[in-house]
């Protein structure tokens, strides 16, 4: 295989790592119950706690990030639980099923694709049900390129109700700021190689105290993702089963990196490289998938002008420019292509996406609208 | 952290790398939806297929061993049904307790910690309840450093009530060899951080052909460890979530390594040092804690002589000789060390090991015995 020539990543994750971060993942290999294991846990956890502005737990799970969100799934739902989910993507839907899956009914909060659901819309369903568990918010859609522009608020609601709140930040935290603390999320969920910019393989979950307590007295039907048995662990410096250890090294390093940048000028980047993104594809006149006011800050997803095949464009970006963006998602493959704004994403690498585009639409079209 | 000198690792997992694995990490990320994961998928499915003698199935989870044990499980177990358990470890206890988690029943048939279950016990269990749907076995129990001497013939027992056989290989595969086809073993789970040689971070599970068909009718309640699901991304060449990348190049990379050395030679390596550990720290005086025609050919557990602390000996080990070996697990924590004789071990680390362990413990004690 000669994959050696890396490209530019404008995917919705994976996204590119630093020269610093990679490197980070061939430190040797020690023993996990040992104390250097330990050391490198607690400051991780420490960096990790940063990110979510919490002064609660954080748990590391050597999993994607949909692990992370089950495990928020199947720690909470018992057989017979209630709990509202917003539903206006691929991922939202996924975590209505997963909470069937567990046992639990899934109050679908649904909007058409491309939106989300109104906040009049959430508070409608919160009221409603007479009791319910939790609710469960993804915050960015990857598939749609929507964010909820509400999280806070739906806290508040749910809050009201004396119910967990979960928020699926997999493709947003870092790219946009969560202070789970202050807004009062019970458990809110990323993963490595999202706005962390670190390697895929491993989900963060920041895990409230309030939460935390009954779990503790209420232990889940999983094992390989018990909350409170990380947090056993943790405790003293371990993770219960074998950590990805070379991830494990990667997100330390990208955990600096994020905080050397600062959480807040990291944000503002993905803010300020997003719009900038927008920007530069209307221009082409390309349209968007997400309406405008709930477009996402870190996934931008573009229709295709008509005639525009997917395949053969995406190849010729990834090709000719060396650029990769993502297809389009389950009923949306072929009808759009999207582009993540995330981690390590530069101006001049907006700049480099948005010229390559409209390069590439001009080469297959004769115009580039 | 200066974790930058490279120890002899002689745990139960991880073991050490080489330096052309550790290397395979930093290959570039790849969009794990495109055609060149497809390849690298295709290509390292195949390789584990030869490590596991199956034409079938092999999916890989971005998870722990523990993550591909609860898979088994959680794929198999429906509410209500019976699972028999021989239990002779921490290991083999936590696979039963699983059992009961997913909503089973575990028969157990218990043995002595440091001997396993006899044939005879087992077979009794299997003429025993009515009706079971599985047999969990787990191969070689890591806390203890014993080893089932009978698992061809275990799964010709349970073959016979048309049980599905799932072999947790987790610590022995590679070191041992199990040709899941030929001996018809359904799910035989192992980790990338044992006898293959890869860092930690990924779980491979053989899958017959016939639970694969039983598992496309009945779905399980995991998403995560859905193996069906795997197995029909996996046919296209991708995973359902995203992959935990770098460990999927190292894997790649100490599949290679394996395959050139040999299958069978890898495992005559295994036994061959596992002999020498044996026998050189018997010459010592010590004393070892599986009985001797149940030992571990990958993990040799020593019980600690009168008057030796486990913390000082393995500080020392690891501080003067920089040899990392392991502690008791569970209620052995601190009456035994447990020696790795895993993926590179060599007649050198064998030899290593035995001369530190003599000197340290004469440090210790004065004498060596």
């Amino acid at each position: 295989m000669s994959l050696e020539k890396q490209k530019l990543i404008m995917l919705p994750g994976p996204t590119n790592v630093s020269e610093r971060v990679m490197k980070a993942m061939t430190r040797p290999i020690i023993n996990h119950r040992g104390p250097e294991f330990g050391k490198l846990f607690l400051g991780l956890r420490e960096k990790a706690k940063s990110l979510f502005q919490t002064g609660g737990e954080v748990v590391l799970f050597s999993s994607s990030g949909t692990g992370g969100v089950e495990a928020a799934v199947w720690n909470i739902i018992r057989k017979g639980d209630t709990a509202i989910v917003p539903v206006f993507g691929e991922f939202s839907e996924r975590l209505a099923e997963t909470v069937e899956l567990a046992g639990g009914r899934a109050v679908r909060v649904k909007a058409d694709y491309g939106t989300t659901p109104t906040l009049a819309q959430l508070g409608r369903a919160i009221e409603g049900p007479r009791e319910f568990k939790a609710l469960f918010l993804v915050h960015n859609e990857t598939s749609t390129g929507t964010a909820v522009q509400y999280v806070e608020e739906a806290c508040r609601l749910a809050k009201a109700h004396d119910a967990f709140v979960v928020v699926d930040a997999i493709s947003s935290l870092g790219g946009y700021s969560i202070p789970v603390d202050g807004w009062g999320v019970d458990l809110c969920a990323t993963a490595s190689q999202k706005c962390i910019a670190a390697p895929p393989g491993m989900a963060l979950v920041s895990v409230s105290e309030r939460l935390l307590k009954y779990l503790k007295k209420s232990p889940p039907a999983t094992r390989y993702f018990d909350i409170a048995r990380y947090s056993d662990y943790g405790s003293r410096g371990e993770t219960p089963f074998t950590p990805a250890l070379p991830i494990f090294y990667a997100l330390d390093e990208a955990l600096d990196e994020l905080l050397e940048e600062g959480l807040a000028n990291r944000v503002k980047r993905h803010e300020v490289n997003s719009a900038a993104l927008y920007a530069g594809l209307g221009k082409l006149g390309l349209k968007f998938f997400a309406a405008t006011e709930v477009r996402s800050r870190t996934v931008v997803a573009v229709r295709y002008p008509a005639g525009v095949d997917d395949a053969t464009f995406r190849k010729k970006l990834s090709e000719e420019f060396g650029i990769l963006v993502a297809g389009g998602f389950g009923p949306f493959k072929g009808k759009m292509f999207r582009v993540g704004c995330m981690g390590l994403v530069s101006g001049e690498s907006v700049d480099a996406t948005i010229g390559a585009v409209e390069k590439t639409l001009k080469s297959i079209h004769g115009v580039a609208r």
